[in-house]
Order: C-alpha cells, then sequence, then structure tokens
C-alpha cells in the first residue's frame, strides 16, 4: 500500500482510526473460551463490526506471544483474515522490534514478508543499522518510535542530546537513512503540545499516534497541531474500542464506540 | 537463579561463555532439513556438545519468529529442553522488547514465566514504566541495552543527554527503577575502550557482552576493562561457534571453537 492509497481511503471512509487489537483472555466475553481459538474469533469479530469505520488494524504482538504457539497461531490467522477479507486496511505489527543488522533482516523477514504485514513499529535506540533493514523492504513501512505515550517517556526521550531533545534527534537522524521514504513515526497523543515541533522536522511523513482513550489523550488537540494537508495521522484506540463490553454484545458495542471517534474525525475532516 | 549461583557455575567451568542460538535454515546443515523441526534438532546437538564449557545459553527470537509458527514451536522446545536437561544454564531470550506498561506486563508473562527463561534483552528508549514489568519478576532477570555492539550505537547512545553520554544515562536513571537488583546490561565487546567508565557506574552487575567472534571484538580487551571481582560478565558468541562447520561434523565442531573460548577464559580466570 502506498501513502497515497492510505490516504484516500481515509478521505472515502472519513476516518483515520486505527484499532489496536490487544487481546487479553481475562478480558474478552466467556462465551468466546468455548470456541477452539478465542483470540481470532474476538478478533474476527471486532474487525466484521469496525472494517467500515476505520483504515488501519494494529495487533499488539506482545497479547499473542503471551499465550505462546497458540498466541502466534491466532496472530498469523488475524493477519491472513485481515489480507485476505480486508485488503484495503493499513496492517500495522506492533512489535517495538530492533536488533543489529542480520537480527532486524529476520524480523523483517517475519512480519513484512512472510506475514504481509504493510508496516510494523520499531525502537530507534541501535540506530541506522538495526533499522535498514526493515526500510528496505519494498512498498512497506518501518513505524519508528520518536516521542512515546507512557510517562517513561520523559526519562530518555526528552532529555537534550547536544542541546536538542533525543526524540527530534531521533526524527532528523532517521530522514538521513536509506530508504527513508517507508518511514512512518510513533508520537503518543499524550504529548499534543509536541507536535508542532514535530512536524517541524517531518512534515509530510504519517504519524501513528497511541494513546487516545484508555490512556488520555485528546482527539482534537492531536489533530489541532498535529494534521497536515494529506492528514498525515493515523489515531489508535485499543483498550476503549474493544473493551467497550465483556457481555456477548462486545461486538455491536465496539461499532458503537469506533462510531462515535470516527465521527468526530469526520467533524475534524470537514472542517 | 540468582548471580551467587551464576557465579558458581563460572567458577566450577572455568567459563563465562554464553552460546547465542542464531538458527537460520540456510546455513545448518543439509542433512538435518530432513528431520521434523531442524531448528530444534539442531540446538539440541549444538546444546549436547558444548553445554559442559558455557554457562548461559541466547536464543535469539527473531531467528525463530522468522520461521513462523514453526519457529515458535522450536523456540517453545529449546527453552524447554534446557530447563529440563541442562536447569544449571543460565538461559538468556535475546528478544530486545519493551513497550508501554500492560504490554511490557504481557512479554515479561510470555518469556520469564510462561517459557521459564532466566532473562530477556530489553530496550530502554520508552523509559522506566516500559522496564519495570520485567523488573517485577522475581529471580528473573532484564538485561537492557546500555551499549550496544553494532555501527549504529554512535547514531544515539553515545550522544551527549545534558552533557552526559546517553548510554551511561540509561545507566545511571535504570539504577533507580524498582527492583533495579534485578538488571544486567548488554554492552558490545566492539566498545571494549568504554568498559572502565561503565563499570564506575555499575561496578557489580552482571554485563551481557555480544560481538566476540563474527562481529571482531577481543576477549581479553574486554576481561581487562569490564571484569569485576565476581566475574561479572557473560560473553556472547554465536555464529563462530554454531557455524563451525556446515557438515555432519557441525556439533563436534562447534564443541572445538566453544573449547578455544573456554581455554581463553580459563586462562583470564587463573590470572
Amino acid at each position: 500500500m502506498t501513502t497515497q492509497q492510505l490516504y484516500e481511503q481515509i478521505q472515502q471512509k472519513k476516518s483515520f482510526l486505527s484499532v489496536g487489537l490487544d487481546v487479553d483472555l481475562t478480558k474478552i466475553p466467556q462465551h468466546l473460551l468455548a470456541t477452539e481459538d478465542p483470540i481470532f474469533e474476538f478478533n474476527k469479530a471486532i474487525i466484521d463490526a469496525t472494517h467500515d469505520l476505520c483504515v488501519a488494524y494494529k495487533p499488539n504482538t506482545a497479547f499473542f506471544e503471551a499465550y505462546g504457539l497458540k498466541g502466534w497461531h491466532s496472530l498469523e490467522k488475524t493477519i491472513q483474515y485481515l489480507n485476505q477479507k480486508h485488503p484495503e486496511q493499513f496492517t500495522i505489527a506492533d512489535a517495538k522490534r530492533g536488533d543489529i543488522g542480520n537480527t532486524s533482516a529476520m524480523y523483517a523477514k517475519a512480519f513484512l514478508q512472510d506475514m504481509d504485514f504493510d508496516s510494523i513499529t520499531v525502537a530507534p535506540y541501535m540506530g541506522k543499522d538495526s533499522v535498514e533493514p526493515f526500510l528496505a523492504v519494498k512498498d512497506k513501512f518501518t513505524i519508528l518510535l520518536a516521542l512515546t505515550s507512557n510517562e517513561g517517556a520523559f526519562d530518555f526521550q526528552t532529555k537534550k542530546v547536544d542541546s536538542v531533545e533525543l526524540y527530534k534527534t531521533v526524527l532528523e537522524t532517521s530522514k538521513t537513512w536509506k530508504n527513508s521514504e517507508n518511514l512512518m513515526y510513533v508520537v503518543g497523543a499524550t504529548k499534543a503540545e509536541y507536535f508542532t515541533e514535530i512536524r517541524k522536522i517531518i512534515p509530510d511523513s504519517f504519524i501513528l499516534v497511541p494513546g487516545v482513550g484508555a490512556q488520555g489523550g485528546s482527539l482534537r488537540e492531536v489533530c489541532k497541531y498535529g494534521m497536515n494537508d494529506k492528514v498525515g495521522l493515523l489515531v489508535n484506540s485499543s483498550r476503549a474500542i474493544i473493551y467497550a463490553s465483556s457481555g456477548e454484545d462486545f461486538a455491536e458495542k465496539a461499532r458503537e464506540e469506533a462510531l462515535k471517534v470516527q465521527k468526530e474525525m469526520e467533524e475534524i475532516l470537514n472542517k
């Protein structure tokens, strides 16, 4: 998928919502636990109920790995289902990987080639040669952590590196890497006031924004400072949508929550 | 396992070698490809041939994930085999994980609890609340990336943060985190001259040292600057040992390579 296609999908659906699939077996409806693959059944129901309201799905790999082999199988089934039934969706492996070159190449193979995700989140700490193997995969995107949504973001990311904050140094440096046109970035919704400065460095890139919903970030604030003339934002919500109800009506309630966010996005886009 | 037990094992075996299990199906002996689980068969043979010469094994998760469900199954079988047959070995999930709190907790569950690894490597970029869920697991260790062995380490890690290099800030800050006694650190062998400064900040912690062997780091240099009075080093070698031969004699040749390293370590320890 190209960013132009992603932009067109955003215009068509009047939505730039990404739905996070963080499936916790202790939180999903009881009746699904009797099925052969509760994680996949849950995801499938959520996807079927929300796909016309969002443009991206973001499975969080930790929540699959936490169930071992079964969980990994559910992850493979989930991405297969998305690629077969909803190929228009932008898919994000929220994996936060990153290692020396030959190892990053293996992660890129696993997620971008074999499982055929459109993108993967990557941590920048190990620098250029840990990220470039992901960037080398054609027609795929590497979503680099810049300024994350959590408290710990203030431990290092906002510290000044040679008088410039680390997250800005990460943004600036990443632009010099090979195939940097395949970069997107993670910036947390809980840090909306930082978007103005960030947009000065990366005016055109798409930004994946976690932290709206359960983590407390404001959609309007993010859009005010972070939106560019091709939208340039994918705003993710996980828990607030997928756990809107823990009853048999979970998919219906998830749709209601997704619809609320989509309506708010439509209003913003119409302005 | 406690660090005291690890130290005792080091004394007994006169070795502080960690063997990295980075299994690439294009590099292992052809005859194994006919078996049901070539990755596990390869690991099992390597482990059986080297376990008396090393104190730790470090499966690199990327190399398992690259083979999807089958690879994940091989990872589970490898750690089960280690825990059952060689419970004295210190096991390291080289996973480079790290995410917001509830997600890191899921990774901790997967690797430290369910799979029962003794430790996991974790990236520090997201700060305190992304690392503490790992540290909270009792009797387990979190091996934090400080200064890695690759070129990209110079992109951010050695940059000055408020006039102190980022990797030193990571080391200093991590000491203030809850259960920081469960921390170990990654410092690349290719950066031996940095060990003196690093030991001033973390004199007592164990350091996992990748980069000896294929990446070119020197064992003697690392020991000269990095060893403390309880050794405090786990020096890892992956490719140089496990791919010593691609023939049917691969396990035997791996033992020969491991023995060379162990002998060099024994000499250093005797001094």
